[in-house]
């Protein structure tokens, strides 16, 4: 086939696509990446606890021999909290999370970064707590040639996940440490609403600090708790071709990683969820 | 009783205090008037359908017969739509909103200014869209005595009721228009996340830009569709004296409105709320 076959197909087309692990959470580690490369999608995004499951090693292993690339690990953070047991533990847990990155090979580990503790209104407070755990981990995940990735989550997220909520506070946040050490991930559907992300994106393009870009479609009503909200690509009221184009405009070429928490996508079979990723990912954002 | 009572109670605690008529919407007009005189709660906020069904004349003499002031009526806006005729009808209701605060004697109108229209990404647009209406309707309100007050809303909000998502952004759509046409509304509930927010409040302060101020608490999980997830004072992570204070600082000596939608609250005694809601505003606010 050429490479613009009688369907509109570009044989191409689907070089940067990469299908986060989360969004087709019904297949196992094997039966994700028979499915991507079935379908010609070359990355994946990959979760610790499944991971871990798999075994990291032979993960890392069934990856390679599937031909594909691992573009992040998620997640660490949840290190906001001032107990200093509690802290260290969270400091030991992101270091296993590094480790885990270079064993499988991806440079990428996002960041969750935590929400208020239990019982906190220091809003401030948590975010300081945030630097200086990036302070404690920048050095370590540098030696593993692992970047940690600073992720802002919508602000309906910032009382318990992620007190990091505007893509210029995750720049503010990395830009204490070396490009190649601590970047940022981009989320359209986390930041999709910030009139003030396009001349972010382009602050963030300039110093290199793209480390990893994810898409979601925003639908409405959201469910409660917030988190399985997340909607299928073309779903939605994000205009996700034009927010990639953006992105690409700030020099990023990486892979575009589809991340969707959906109970209906669930509930499928995940190789027919694959392939109508595929198709929305033609349709609506390349 | 003197200014300081055994209690703590001090005369002129409540001097300040507002309750937005849908924290206690199971109460009808005379039994929130009688309820606010009987707690010594000086102020209300209103809402147009319960007082259109109770009659705005006679809503605005029972008020004044109590010896209560309105300190804004809920709400204008909605006038995000590109259709010429839908348009039309928005800026009409919006012109008849403006009327009834003037006949209730309240300058300050909210105005919730929209989601995106059905089927549409442009952000862009809707937010130029908002900008056009209220050039269409500041010199009418003006005309009346009514200050428009944008209410940017949680950016949670973005997709389906308002694209005005940070105080930053309200301030740009009202620094058009001369401040005694057009302010703000500061809501802690919708901004308590943003970290722009100290520095957007100077400069509202500074330009004399807050027309109202209200508060919720934050909690966690929300709720399907998120709108009646607001907390009873005090039960969430907002730190509302710290928030108070930086209002006041600013420059701001008017009422803060305690506007809660909750469940919980709607289905306990009214009065009982509003004893509570008077308590908790001693103990988290004042």
């Amino acid at each position: 086939m050429g490479a613009h076959g009688p369907a509109g197909f570009d044989a191409g087309d689907l070089a940067r696509l990469s299908i986060n692990q989360q969004t087709v959470r019904q297949l196992s580690i094997p039966e994700l990446l028979r499915g991507c490369r079935a379908l010609g999608i070359p990355g994946v995004g990959l979760w610790r606890a499944p991971v871990q499951g798999f075994g990291v090693e032979r993960t890392a292993k069934a990856v390679r021999d599937a031909g594909l690339t691992i573009t992040s690990l998620c997640r660490g953070g949840f290190f906001t909290t001032p107990d200093p047991r509690q802290r260290a533990a969270a400091l030991d847990d992101n270091r296993a999370a590094i480790d885990e990155a270079a064993t499988l090979g991806t440079r990428t580990l996002a960041l969750v970064c935590g929400g208020l503790p239990a019982g906190s209104k220091d809003l401030a407070g948590a975010r300081e707590r945030v630097a200086d755990a990036l302070a404690q981990l920048a050095p370590y995940a540098a030696e593993r040639d692992v970047r940690l990735a600073v992720e802002p989550l919508h602000p309906m997220f910032a009382a318990d996940r992620c007190v990091v909520s505007t893509l210029a506070q995750a720049l503010d946040l990395a830009e204490h440490f070396p490009a190649e050490q601590v970047g940022v991930v981009v989320d359209a559907y986390h930041l999709w609403w910030d009139d003030q992300v396009p001349a972010q994106l382009v602050r963030a393009g300039a110093a290199d600090r793209i480390a990893a870009f994810q898409l979601a479609d925003w639908v409405t009503p959201l469910p409660e708790g917030c988190l399985l909200g997340r909607g299928q690509l073309g779903d939605g009221c994000v205009d996700l071709r034009g927010f990639r184009e953006r992105v690409d405009a700030a020099g990023y070429r990486g892979p575009v990683e589809i991340e969707i928490f959906n109970q209906t996508l669930w509930e499928r079979p995940g190789a027919e969820v694959l392939a109508e990723i595929a198709g929305r990912y033609r349709e609506h954002v390349r």
